[in-house]
């Protein structure tokens, strides 16, 4: 099909008039569809599950240190489960404290604590007039959340292909003392699927902040989430870096198996230089007297060390990818050459990120919904829900089947068009 | 033996040089023993085993209402394990939010909460020059801490047979505006064993708070922890108390399956108003996607309900007889008519309180670890840590077998007498 800048008013108006059959068509299908979150599907579940006779009447409960995980004890997560976590997250099990089903509540958690008794001994942000975080856009709008629901000012920092804008980063960071933090998801980005390059890595070691406490909030919630076995993206230790770099204690990491085991019943991890561990023990050992570790016992026997993780998302990969390609494949079909949309094809994580016609946005969501296709709301990925442009659609392939998303990303199509002629016309 | 106090100086010395003789030869023993914290016993973590049979690979893994327990939802808990809890803390099913494996995490969630962004749209506590919390005294240190941790200014509160002073604490909350919550165990409370009267259950409920925010922290920790099956302390429901005296939304209820299940691997919940929970959720649905939902099914089909609760609370109370009754042949028949320390029996909970003469707690717990026993800290059931009179320990019989706790009674009760001893003739 040609593209639709290259159309007469009249062409635009015959082809709306055929989509609009279409549409009528597609809707009377009644259809029920949910791509709004990264939720793992039936088939991703059922390969855990295994995991759950590890743990029974019959097991050792001691940990390989003789601890008894039944019982309080080991704040900071027991031996091996801090050593499959560390290897995961590419640092030394020192540095990693296991805590429980959620990383999302660990940066909360640390949110909290910098408002309320603030970094390391620094004023408490809760004192200070102002307090911004920068917010690579489009992101992940959980992480947006936690900081709007705590009025933090935040202020979104474009991404391309190689991570966030790192001039603007180092502007920011480097010039207002104001800025006391970013999210990240360095790997396989929420949504955007893109990985930091080692440059961007290396230039976020590399800040010099204005503010003592200035933290980047490192979230490697994809660290081993590849989709194919021939590509996989690495990204150096940001850990290490900032070390290098004399800011050994810039960064939080934080990682959890919530798409490795189950979304809800895994486990989660920061780790960070033992400095901050130390100042976040003490918080930490007032909240919790330790977390749940039955089921870091559970999954230290399950996945025994990185091959076993490693072994097991090459079986996520292999239901994910038929997933993502059916979205892939047909949006190459319907919308390449139309000139009114745009995606990245990720090598890894859980989103395709589409840029539709500035504007658009938010319409194509409202028509998919009423095809019964549920979408991430419009704006979800940038700060305060407003994308500026409306023009990002988070697209979330891994609940419904293959089969379900090739029809799913067809209907998906189909609205982008329509909504796009409307703008066309309306121009 | 006759009382300490008719004894005559001579006594004393001839008495404290046949202890010391006695000390020494304990001390020979070389014996290592923790009383220091309410930690379940091995035979108690024993009776829960079945427990991890409950859920394996073959098991259906949704609830009742059709939900999948591995995938992210029901942020309030599954519906089941809402229902039991509610049973176990004498609520409704809809004032209940099952959250993760710790009650006291929920607790400093709370305190947090209000901190960094009030009650309820009140003004939060980090900007006010003051915030105090009652802290009925002897309690829990985990308490205590949390309120120190965040600079709020503790205030002790005596504790009697029927509970706190409520004199004061009707002063202190009727009075002052600063005074934005308290601690209370209620039943069994932590350390003195004691369970509140009906009469001071309702002066709570009854309070006229100068603070709109102010808040009963009512950690019933212990609600079905009863150690006998013909005496089971009943306590009036605080939160139709509440609402009957106009306060409905005054008290948050927290409770836990910490010393029902596992330590570190149960399921924890708050109770509250309606209208407090929706406050709430604005804040735990920002914090969290949802909590271990697999671990909720399976605490809500072994238990099944309040019945198979009871029951499983039966067994524990027949492993921790012999033990309290050990420590209290032990302490009656060493020190009865000595004068020198008193007790309480506790009819549940997880402690026996042991009050000696003033300015002896410090001395006797530094001593009895010389013979390898160990006990909470003395001053620790203080805010601050700070016992005014050095009068309190905390016996927390649970941990060592019947035998162990016998002999390690003995060994206590030789350093009260030994202490004792030095301070009358100090004196």
């Amino acid at each position: 099909m040609k593209s639709f800048m290259d159309m007469s008013q009249d062409e635009l108006l015959t082809l709306k008039a055929a989509l609009e059959e279409q549409f009528k068509t597609e809707e009377a299908k009644g259809l029920s569809l949910n791509m709004a979150r990264g939720k793992p599907g039936a088939t991703q579940l059922a390969i855990s599950m295994p995991m759950l006779d590890v743990i029974n009447s019959s097991s050792d409960m001691t940990t390989l240190l003789g601890n008894d995980t039944r019982n309080y004890g080991d704040w900071d997560g027991i031996g091996e489960c801090r050593q499959l976590l560390a290897d995961m997250m590419e640092v030394k099990k020192p540095n990693v404290i296991v805590c429980g089903n959620s990383s999302l509540n660990i940066m909360y958690d640390t949110v909290v604590r910098s408002m309320v008794s603030g970094v390391n001994g620094e004023t408490p942000w809760c004192k200070l007039d102002k307090v911004k975080f920068l917010c690579p856009v489009p992101g992940y709008d959980r992480h947006f959340k936690i900081t709007e629901t705590f009025g933090i000012e935040m202020i979104s920092v474009p991404m391309d292909e190689n991570g966030p804008d790192m001039d603007m980063v180092e502007e920011y960071v480097n010039g207002d003392s104001a800025v006391k933090g970013i999210w990240c998801v360095p790997k396989y980005s929420n949504p955007t699927g893109i990985t930091y390059s080692d440059e961007v890595v290396k230039r976020f070691a590399n800040l010099k902040p204005a503010a003592k406490d200035f933290r980047i909030f490192w979230d490697n919630a994809y660290c081993i989430h590849h989709l194919y076995e021939e590509i996989q993206d690495k990204i150096p230790n940001i850990l290490e870096e900032c070390e290098k770099a004399g800011n050994p204690d810039m960064v939080y990491i934080f990682a959890s198996t919530s798409k490795i085991s189950f979304p809800g019943s895994g486990v989660s991890a920061i780790a960070t230089s033992l400095t901050n561990m130390e100042y976040i023990k003490k918080f930490m050992t007032t909240q919790i007297i330790g977390h749940d570790k039955i089921n870091q016992l559970r999954h230290a026997r399950f996945f025994k060390n990185i091959d076993g993780l490693n072994a097991h998302m090459k079986k996520h990969a292999e239901l994910m990818r038929p997933k993502f390609q059916a979205v892939l494949d047909i949006l190459e079909e319907e919308l390449t050459g139309l000139n009114i949309g745009s995606w990245i094809k990720p090598r890894g994580g859980y989103f395709i990120s589409f840029e539709s016609l500035p504007g658009c946005a938010k319409a194509i969501v409202a028509k998919c919904k009423e095809l019964g296709l549920v979408l991430t709301g419009a704006g979800a990925t940038y700060p305060y829900g407003k994308d500026p442009n409306d023009s990002n659609i988070r697209i979330a392939p891994s609940f419904p089947t293959p089969e379900e998303m090739g029809e799913a990303t067809r209907m998906f199509a189909l609205c982008v068009k329509l909504v796009s002629i409307e703008k066309l016309l309306n121009a």
